[in-house]
């Protein structure tokens, strides 16, 4: 399992960097979990607060293959996911959904970046690490019953369709300027992603294919970006 | 998979009986899937956080098994489950946590009284059904962790003992009241526990038993029942 910086001082910052990624995708998996959990409370129907609890479920998994590979690689997890307890706290909060489509909305746009951002990161670690990025994005299909339901609701009361959009916008909004927050107060994990001697100029790059993406997805929901 | 009264009017009791113990079992599991992951929330420790987490993901499992076996019998879960929807609203409003502490005691008195449900209920099912429930029952142990954290809270601040022996009388009235309602609108699956000819005598013996096994789980955490 050794990778291939093995006791070089490039090793310590890539042990710091790797720490630092896993810690943020596992507590990111984790508020993801219980935030779709509670937010399947909202549901119309049973049928979709099964699903919904589904979709939970899963990131619940995905945060224990993440914690499998940390204490694999001798991390600690509590100590890794610390650092990111503030900020992700602070972002939920930010989005707290008031309807039933707006948390859909949310845990489909949420997944969908965090997938991005594994895709990003999955080419620049150990194969390893990698292993447990692609698992996370083999589970990528589960949010896909959400586009049929969103796609629904807006049928079915077409004022839905504004206000969902602005609400797509905001959770981008907050998504990214989390994203730099944290990248901010983690050097070691922007090295890794941007390289060291990069700039903010490579931080922007990686948000403007993670914002394409964003209406992609925005768009597959029959709303505007 | 047929068992032994098929084709009688024994079997429309039976159906009926069993379409109500999988659905109560099934939307059991799926609302205290919701309520572990929200209460997850209120973890000191991201470990705990985690624990937690993991107990809701268990809840998750035994659902989707319940749900398969229903599928399996050509029932239709969400109708399964719909009769019971006001009644678990109401328990969980009236024993809404206020503290970690709260919601870990409703999470392990919870599971225990459920599992003793499953185990009343093993011996009175078809064998396709029995195995559903044992693999309920093989999950036991996961909620053993709270003993030791509730056991821990008690010694920190041992002004809480009395509190949660209180909060876990309640919790077990809560839970025998919330049994008893179904029970009485429920009266095929009622038959099948107790026998059609059975009276509330019957019924109270059962009760009895769960209470039995309450006062010995109250007593593994600290707690006078």
């Amino acid at each position: 399992m050794a990778h291939e910086h093995s006791g070089t001082a490039k090793d310590a910052d890539y042990q710091a960097a790797i720490t630092d990624l896993l810690g943020v995708l596992a507590y990111g998996e984790l508020t993801a979990f219980t935030r779709m959990a509670a937010d399947s409370d909202l549901a119309p129907t049973l049928r979709l607060k099964a699903d919904l609890a589904g979709l939970a479920a899963v990131e619940y998994r995905q945060f224990t293959h993440l914690i499998d590979r940390m204490r694999e690689m001798g991390l600690e997890p509590e100590a890794a996911m610390q650092p990111f307890v503030a900020t992700f706290e602070a972002f939920h909060e930010r989005t707290a959904p008031r309807t039933w489509l707006e948390s859909l909305l949310k845990a489909y746009v949420g997944d969908g970046i965090a997938k991005d951002f594994y895709r990003e990161m999955a080419a620049l670690v150990d194969p390893g690490t990698e292993s447990v990025m692609n698992q996370a994005l083999e589970d990528e299909g589960a949010s896909v019953f959400i586009v049929d339901v969103i796609r629904d609701g807006i049928r079915k009361d077409p004022s839905e369709a504004g206000r969902l959009a602005l609400w797509g916008r905001r959770l981008l909004g907050e998504a990214l300027s989390h994203g730099q927050e944290v990248a901010a107060q983690r050097p070691a994990m922007s090295a890794l992603l941007i390289g060291a001697d990069a700039d903010l100029v490579e931080l922007g790059e990686i948000f403007t294919r993670l914002t394409e993406k964003h209406q992609e997805r925005m768009a597959a929901v029959g709303l505007s970006a």
